[in-house]
């Protein structure tokens, strides 16, 4: 194997805004609008993004401490623990969420979004087209 | 808005390994398979994942350094510049990537899988399930 990489540290490039506060380990359900609020430094970086195109956003489990390698799915002790690499618990290595969202508008630095699976206030660290080419 | 996050650190829990030793900026081409050998520490993190599955595989991009927030789609200089974020670059503000591929085997901590791209020894910083519930 090669040699053992270190480590990399990221910095959010802006923040979910939706009604969602709670700290449960469960996300919000699905149809609730998000926003995603970038900082004002990242913003020529959404040139080309439309409503109707969907994309990876990927975002930092801010309120999540610690993992368990194996967990119950959804914290269910009635389901079988499985792998957390196949769940997606926020208690991980490297506590990194990543939900698939359709755009339903861009504005200057905001773009709006359904289905985001991150509760308000969450950092999110990159946006990335779901799918297709390279 | 609320404050602004600070950063996060993340550590990879395995690497990369395929035939692909290139710089380039585009990863190796579609149907090649790869393996993916976590750290020992990490294996039973993998309970349940079985072949056929779909998962995220989230990397470091530990060769790019900088970025611009308007590129060239893929480098091609007679395509117009767009955003960072309608583009799956390396050269990003967090140098994340995401691939999804399908699990061809499971065996201890190695997990052999198609389409992944990504070069040899790229770091790995996580594995999800692709779709489905959460």
């Amino acid at each position: 194997m090669a040699e053992r990489a270190n480590s990399v540290t990221l910095h959010p490039i802006g923040l979910v805004e939706n009604g969602f506060e709670k700290t449960a380990s469960t996300g919000p359900s699905e149809g609730v609008p998000s926003r995603i609020v970038l900082f004002e430094a990242f913003s020529e970086g959404l040139a080309g993004l439309e409503p109707g195109q969907q994309v990876l956003v990927v975002f930092w489990f801010h309120r999540s401490s610690g993992y368990e390698l194996q967990q119950h799915p959804q914290g269910d002790r009635a389901r079988p623990m499985r792998g957390v690499f196949t769940l997606r618990s926020p208690r991980r290595p490297n506590p990194i969420g990543i939900s698939k969202v359709t755009v339903t508008d861009v504005v200057g630095n905001t773009i709006s979004v359904s289905d985001l699976d991150a509760f308000n206030g969450t950092p999110v660290l990159d946006i990335k087209p779901a799918g297709g080419p390279h």
